[in-house]
């Protein structure tokens, strides 16, 4: 074994940047593909934008992303130690940007209202640390219209998510709703000069804590202390029901503009509350800000419940102005985002979701020296055209050496030709032995 | 229209980094599928690497490729100008060579014979032309095993590749197969010292054309004339029967050596044979000889018969050596890989593949201001659960508006609630209107 270290050592894993074993890497791929068909459900079309975005596009948002940023050079350029780099290009560093830029430059060809889901991934540069990475795939979709997508889908996106997650095999999650427009016009109530500012400062209310928060809406937000007070009553407001109306008004904040925000996102709420998601609670947090300047109206976001402090694992909300800044047209909808490679990572890690087979196969077929591979040949071609999923195992030829793959692998059946030339059907967890027909067999 | 100008031009499409429209995105979606599903049929696990390699990785190969590779920095050196910029790490520029690396430092983890399959993008920082980009899909599958795999994947990779291709809806293909060694043994019966420089020399034959490539040997591999037109004779033979090898024969060329590799292409084209797979026809061509220096043996690429001079739309063959210079270990295998989007933006570009629909809706559900909102939504509960592709239309609200939408997306039915308050189901390419039951409806 020592001998073997060095050379281990030598393939260094890049931090930032987790991969997956064959195993979880099946996982993986049953999500990702229960995630875009439950996409397609919705009538979502598939988008992939490319990878890269010009500079100047991607800084466009104005958000300090920039040092998240990875900008692309020629290795060529590098090596030479060349003073002067070319990096025009960027990795995008969200799913929002490119599509707001795909739709800008190919407005044209577009039929509006436009509804695609776009399952790629993301790069940022910064520090990797439990639930945050530097490469790591997200699931969006969104619904953009000119010049913005319709009321319907303040509701229909988050219920497209909480779809998606509730088909996923997770662990309980709590799904919180509100409204950009309620903190504002709760602010504006207060006299607050910078709701935009404030907001800022609210959205790092659960990590910071109450005090410092306290303390930064007055010194940095020049609130006064009974304003701010007010904004961390308001965000400690919870519910399930319509009773976050009542609690609001008891603030002593009432004005038109607030009791109209208020009763659209208790219509977002009934909406949501209609249904019942297994392991999904839903509810109205008004402590939900979410950090991005672009939201402009609901937003949303979920938290797996046991694991406080775990970043949430999907997001989204209402945005009017992000398309219109790239493109001067006015165009704005509604998004939302699964953080796929943030949350099954997380589950392997606590354990919480089963990990067994690293292969698709549903019925290994061993070539084994004595047997006639043509006849095998056609056994596969006609389970296959019967949609089953079927290996050929040419390698290694013995059959001991087969079947300690197959198990290692976790196929459940093989099929083989015994020295009578008939073929054997083994069942590898029940351990017995049959006769095959490939026009007939099934796994159960 | 004047005024929308200067806005189209501020969002330049960048060179060698194509997209596809809505419609066309749907289709390489669908082929996407398709693809992925067929690797698994033949028990392929899914595969995932970082997007990045260590520079050291990359490089590793010793082919000259340092500058068709981009390497990453962070955006914040780049705008602050710095001067030693920090480039670790690079984009991987196949699928291969990340693969290698995986296998050599998660080998602890893997159930050899390791079968996965990979879709990924891959980036070359090269000029951009027809057919070849900047950012890629590929689409690969490869066995590797210790010390190698079984000889059976030469046969068997290759067949993956024909499957594949044979049920993706393609114009005619010739699919070449090769085998290194059948080169190398023929050149040392030439008494030629340097058969790798030879091969790489006989790899640009069809773009060279036989003069120059005659001038090539002669002067850069220091070929006599003689050897020189053997070689170009041996790279005219082409087969789809047992005949060329006694076409090598009469060249006067006999070895064991060069015995044994015939008769194994010969076994490798027999298998392929056997099956008939419709557009693609398979030949033995000698002149195939794969750029690449990894390749060890077996070697195929396929053409679109109609394209001549438009590079390989797949490839692949058998190395020996690749994950070893990675890893110090010996694991080899057989690899195979379709060149997505090189092929299916050749096949838009010719008109050769249908483009029409920009939804994967099969139903769309008009939400009309009138009707009755939560009845419509469980009827689109119902199609779901019934796997119903079903898009739910809560904006434009005015019915002639949806309608137009529908079309415009290729969208076949449409249910709305009419002003008796029943649900119409509207046959939108027949024109005509009847009752509908969400129980009982299926597009035909």
């Amino acid at each position: 074994m020592r001998s073997r270290m060095p050379r281990k050592r030598r393939i260094a894993k890049v931090s930032g940047f987790p991969e997956c074993s064959p195993d979880e890497m099946l996982v993986f791929g049953q999500w990702l593909r229960k995630i875009t068909e439950t996409f397609e459900e919705f009538g979502f079309a598939p988008m992939i934008t490319r990878s890269v975005e010009e500079i100047g596009t991607i800084t466009s948002k104005g958000a300090d992303v920039d040092k998240e940023i990875y900008a692309l050079v020629r290795l060529e350029d590098v090596l030479a130690g060349s003073s002067k780099l070319d990096s025009r290009l960027a990795l995008h560093f969200d799913l929002t940007v490119p599509f707001a830029r795909y739709v800008a430059e190919h407005a044209g060809r577009i039929v509006f209202p436009f509804k695609r889901y776009q399952v790629q991934p993301v790069w940022r540069g910064e520090r990797a640390q439990e639930g945050r990475y530097r490469e790591f795939y997200q699931c969006d979709v969104d619904v953009v219209d000119i010049p913005s997508a319709s009321g319907f889908y303040d509701r229909h996106t988050p219920e497209v998510i909480l779809e998606t997650l509730s088909r996923l095999d997770i662990p309980p999650v709590v799904f919180s709703i509100n409204d950009r427009r309620v903190l504002e016009a709760f602010y504006e109530n207060l006299e607050i000069d910078d709701p935009v500012g404030v907001i800022r400062v609210m959205d790092k209310l659960s990590k910071a804590g109450v005090q410092a928060t306290r303390d930064a809406l007055i010194r940095v937000t020049k609130l006064s202390e009974r304003q701010a007070d007010h904004c961390l009553r308001l965000a400690r407001i919870r519910s399930r029901d319509s009773e976050f109306v009542g609690a609001v008004r008891d603030l002593g904040a009432t004005s038109e503009r607030l009791d109209a925000c208020l009763h659209e996102l208790d219509e977002v709420r009934q909406y949501l509350l209609a249904r019942e998601y297994a392991n999904i609670r839903v509810e109205v947090d008004l402590s939900i800000a979410r950090g991005l300047d672009y939201y402009t109206g609901v937003v949303f976001e979920g938290h797996l419940q046991d694991y406080a402090g775990f970043p949430a694992i999907c997001s989204g909300g209402r945005y009017e102005n992000l398309v219109q800044s790239l493109s001067g047209r006015s165009i704005g909808g509604v998004g939302g985002s699964i953080g796929l490679t943030r949350l099954l990572l997380k589950l392997f890690k606590e354990g919480l979701v089963e990990v067994g087979a690293s292969s698709p196969t549903e019925l290994a077929l061993l070539y084994l020296p004595e047997s006639d591979a043509a006849w095998l040949r056609s056994v596969a071609g006609i389970l296959r055209d019967r949609g089953i999923r079927v290996e050929e195992c040419g390698g290694p030829e013995r059959y001991d050496k087969l079947i300690k793959y197959c198990r290692r692998k976790g196929i459940k059946y093989c099929v083989y030709q015994n020295a009578e030339g008939d073929l054997k059907l083994r069942d590898l967890s029940a351990g017995h032995e049959r006769a095959f027909d490939a026009r007939t067999w099934r796994a159960c």
